[in-house]
């Protein structure tokens, strides 16, 4: 197993959009450098939360082309490589391995369904056989309730042992804790990352890297607290009070929420933009959505202040 | 409506793929050009079957470019436009237009999962304001088996009445009967195409505009017998004689086994390929399948000494 380039709170970033619904280069800019200096350990930029599969891969390749440029450390970078095809994730891959990034983090091929481990295995191979750099770091994105077709830990445990120096870790956003700790147990040098706060606590005790989670977006210093205390006595209390706000947030649409949450702290009502086929929060939504998190005592104008300067 | 460049049965054409993995073009061809002396109505590459979805775009659009370089006629092809992004769905879609393709087969988003039609409703508008073409002609691809996501009744209706020139149809792989039949009692003058010969000619008899199946891979000449006579006495024999084709069929993976039977009756082992995260049959699927097919008659003998010539 290879050292290990990724721990802490990863953020997988949301992209923002003009209003004439084109990734906004400027914007993503800011507001990765703003997340780097609230402590993020790392931006999981071409997530889920990021919209990556409404963008083309130009789209997310130019962005990424942009952000280096710009100065924001590409080590700090994990950037999701997810396609359907092969050979779109291997040139996806591929770009960021040029760019330096840490990492990729790879969806499996979620077009199929019901597909065989064997299959999967397939793809990653030839994923990593098509960019066929020693420091590509791969990051396997579990997440079936959205690609449905998902890692097995048998399929976790063959990859591993195919390509130990270059499959280093898995976010785990199945939501079903009993996997990601089966992970755990199963896989002791591997990175995991639960895909939620709400697992992050249980997850550090039993060896997590850290997590990455759409929450970071919003609340990177609450959430540090509580990787950064996991041993200390205020752990539990302070794992309560991230878990109040990731519950506030999931009573919403989480991708349009957490834009609105940006668009409201900031004070930049583009920043609520998101591509079909998601759909903004409506006025009543947004509303109520700022009046919970608001109940929280939950407020990003400080920080606010320090993306803008 | 529109005047409708489709009609018959159209074939989603399997993508033959080289040792190495990559399309191969010239098998391509030959194959494309066989389906439609054997009576092919049209020929939807780069769908479900053509494993579309494991190219990249740019395979995708080198693959089309030879083809219509090649000679076969653009107004027969309906190439899938289908991504998760709309940028790609519109690139794809405006390079089909540029080669003048009889009209596109458009996916909904699918990465997403329970999105609103609402949502659907401004991608699938996103894509056509993009291409921006008065002779773009979409077909709907709802196939909610594979992308989990689909096209409701509604969001049907809302799409002909906003686009009433160029949402001009949909090929139905819903596998469920009752859809398509509420289909073509709403929508009586839009195109709609079953996705599987077992519904063509009850869809026949309810106006459909024929079938865009899987099977037509290998079995135009008898699924076009029942599109040509579903009004004479022998139909429903007909009927019976490609429905046990194609329950045959069902009893294995559809695009390893139709590729199978293709590379058995071509002579041509090479065509079994399949790209990951499919995977080809084992020896025992594969013998077992030739008998199967064997047993119904089937052969593709005298077609593929037509293909060679």
């Amino acid at each position: 197993m290879t050292s290990q380039p990724f721990h802490g709170v990863l953020v997988p970033v949301l992209t923002p959009f003009t209003q004439s619904g084109e990734p906004d280069a400027g914007r993503f800019i800011a507001f990765c450098r703003w997340l780097l200096d609230q402590g993020a350990g790392g931006l999981s930029i071409f997530g889920t939360t990021s919209e990556a599969n409404s963008m083309s891969g130009a789209e997310r390749m130019a962005l990424l082309d942009r952000l280096v440029e710009a100065g924001v450390p590409a080590q700090k970078l994990m950037p999701g490589a997810g396609a359907c095809s092969m050979t779109e994730a291997a040139t996806l891959a591929q770009h960021a391995v040029g760019h330096g990034c840490g990492g990729v983090l790879l969806l499996p091929p979620f077009y199929y369904k019901g597909v065989s481990d064997d299959g999967i295995f397939a793809f990653v191979s030839g994923v990593i056989d098509k960019v066929a750099s020693p420091v590509l770091r791969v990051y396997l994105y579990h997440i079936p309730p959205v690609a449905q077709v998902g890692f097995s830990l048998d399929l976790v445990g063959r990859l591993i042992a195919a390509f130990p120096d270059t499959v280093v870790g898995l976010k785990d956003s199945s939501g079903d804790w009993s996997n990601t700790a089966a992970l755990l147990e199963r896989f002791p040098s591997f990175a995991i990352f639960p895909g939620s706060e709400v697992f992050l606590l249980d997850g550090l005790r039993k060896g997590a890297a850290g997590c990455i989670t759409a929450s970071g977006n919003v609340n990177v210093p609450g959430i540090r607290k509580v990787y950064e205390n996991w041993q200390g006595p205020q752990a539990d209390a302070l794992h309560a009070e991230i878990t109040s706000l990731r519950k506030a947030l999931q009573a919403y649409p989480m991708v349009p929420a957490l834009k609105r949450i940006v668009a409201h702290f900031h004070n930049d009502p583009d920043w609520a933009a998101v591509r079909p086929p998601l759909v903004p929060l409506d006025a009543a939504q947004s509303s109520a959505l700022i009046a919970d998190v608001a109940k929280l005592g939950f407020s990003l104008g400080e920080r606010s202040r320090s993306m803008a300067a």
